[in-house]
């Protein structure tokens, strides 16, 4: 269910050492002694974030190399970027312009479309 | 601090329960008698999502008027929109060659600046 996927998505979200590693990740692979060491964490420490972050399909860890890196997956972030997106309207002025000046557009080309279809019968 | 503004953000956002109050107030205030009926909550049930609301500055609570509206706050979803939008880039392939697009042309003017300096010179 979407409403779960985002849920869950949120809860990872919700801390800032899961979030740093996230923004480490955005920069490339990372393994995780790698990960644990700018944080000061213990390697079971930083497994306890990596799991809650890959539960939340944020991040995979790869079976095939030996060093195991994990790496970033956008799709979740889309999604929680795509609900929280959903509200710019609320403080984006410009945006709610370009949103107006769309819907201009999106009714022209409705009224030039039905001009058309009467031109046709 | 911001990370913890963050952190609680999302984790009021990680309810299925708390987003759809929001989507709600996104349509104009409501109280919480009104918030209540949709999601066939008790109001201790509903004041319970509200608080966890407030308390993340997602929503506020008018003291002025007898049925005391609840509305949407925008400014911490922003924050949240800001942090998740960094990672755009990673779903975003036309985003990318728009931010290509903006690197060049900063790139050209500043050439375009220096020729300037050494003409002025």
């Amino acid at each position: 269910m979407q409403s779960d996927h985002l849920s869950v998505t949120f809860a990872a979200l919700a801390d800032p050492t899961r979030r740093a590693i996230l923004a480490r990740l955005a920069r490339g692979e990372a393994s995780v002694t790698e990960l644990a060491k700018p944080f000061d964490l213990s390697l079971p420490g930083v497994s306890k974030h990596l799991k809650v972050l890959q539960r939340a399909g944020l991040i995979t860890q790869s079976r095939s190399a030996q060093w195991r890196p994990c790496r970033l997956e956008a799709a979740r972030l889309k999604d929680a970027a795509d609900w929280v997106g959903e509200y710019r309207r609320f403080w984006d002025e410009s945006f709610q312009r370009l949103d107006d000046v769309l819907q201009d557009l999106i009714k022209k080309e409705r009224t030039d479309e039905s001009k058309g279809d009467r031109h046709d019968a």
